[in-house]
């Protein structure tokens, strides 16, 4: 049986994906060999908590690393900073919204994206975290997929196309849910209630997701098409413009749908 | 010190809410004595599942009751079915946005409103259920809080005005929430995606504002102002003219939140 070889990896970057990225590898049977970022602090500070070197010019990037993984903001992959890699290298970035294009200039290239929502105060159990690889070839395919599966239990295979239309899908299941919960508070907050009060809702509908599909699980006045509770609602947003628009678009859609 | 009396209590209703509560009544210290339905066979299966007797008749309850819940839907609590108890009844309905009044012919009623998401398949774990109490006298208001506190360690003391905002942010943060998934559903299975890959995303997106309020958790292209990522989503939408509407208002709406 052939040896897996220990991956040595450097990370392009400091912010949330780079350092959720570095925990994880740290604590794998790979190697986190070295931090580039020009934010030399930062970049100090999670090379130290995981036993990388700290470094801030891409010239002295280890030659003998297996994989580049560039943890930078979408706007970072739109500029020169990507081109001065050396060209060798095996290369990949975590953005679920930039091309894989964007990295052709190196001949071993791909995508390593963690479909999560990061934040520097909190951990994450990086071993549910979805991993969606792409790669200009199978070869390179292989050793991002030798790292994903040590970092996590749900690695998937996607195109490009797919990879959009995920974080498309993702900005309605994470980012707009949460203004949905920022709406929530408001409201409560207006009839001096605190958050606290809600969140055991909000836990359980993610709950029921888990085990059933949203389409088989929507409650609610718009689902039943409540005329009388939906009236009462519009008419207690009055006052919130924006809110009432809102609560009559989604109460719309919900009520086509039951009949799809 | 006063031995505290266990309640001997009757249900209306044989749907979710009633479902729940006889299970979570049951594993109490108080006593579920009747329930009582029009579908006698729900109600003989809840019964026969918690120790209780079914009737279908009011003019059958018990004359001893403690408290009779109306679990019922909110269309029945507007009709004459609920002026047929025993006038010295003690009697509470568990609707979020039904008024308190429409019991106001018994000299003791008031509201027993659990804020949950119930669905007959899914168990949940009672003791975290905020249980929203109203009375129109102190003793009443004890005897629920008696029950309440030995159901949920979270019971909460709201006025009528109060539970109907509540009922109207839950719509945003349960039933709305679960649009938002749903849409997310409808876009990654057009790329031939499963649900599965969504479900961490949308866990800690709900886990995150169980520490933090979700004003201050606010991601996405949205938070950033990120037009060039906005505009990319608005045209992968175009096929899609509801959900295109709905993506450009909730942007609009947390881009102008950035700044308030």
């Amino acid at each position: 049986m052939k040896t897996r070889k220990k991956l040595r990896i450097a990370l392009a970057g400091s912010g949330n994906v780079a350092t959720h990225l570095a925990r994880a590898i740290y604590a794998s049977e790979h190697q986190l060999v070295q931090i580039l970022s020009r934010n030399t602090q930062e970049a100090r500070a999670l090379a130290n908590r995981y036993g990388a070197e700290a470094i801030d010019n891409a010239q002295t990037l280890d030659p003998a690393l297996d994989i580049l993984i560039l943890a930078l903001s979408d706007d970072a992959l739109h500029t020169d900073y990507i081109s001065n890699f050396p060209e060798q290298i095996t290369i990949c970035h975590t953005s679920g919204s930039v091309s894989m294009e964007v990295l052709k200039q190196y001949p071993r290239h791909g995508i390593f994206y963690p479909l999560q929502t990061f934040s520097k105060q909190k951990e994450v159990d990086f071993s549910e975290i979805p991993i969606c690889l792409e790669a200009n070839n199978p070869e390179v395919l292989q050793t991002l997929e030798q790292l994903a599966k040590n970092l996590s239990s749900r690695v998937y295979f996607l195109n490009s196309g797919q990879r959009k239309s995920l974080h498309l899908a993702a900005v309605f299941a994470c980012n707009f849910t949460n203004l949905m919960y920022r709406i929530a508070e408001d409201l409560i907050g207006e009839s001096d209630m605190d958050f606290d009060i809600l969140r055991p809702l909000i836990t359980e509908t993610a709950a029921k997701v888990q085990e059933h599909l949203p389409g088989e699980v929507q409650t609610g006045p718009a689902a039943r098409n409540d005329l009388k509770i939906i009236n009462e609602h519009l008419k207690a947003l009055e006052k919130h413009k924006d809110y009432k628009e809102i609560y009559q678009l989604l109460t719309e859609v919900i009520v086509r749908k039951r009949y799809i």
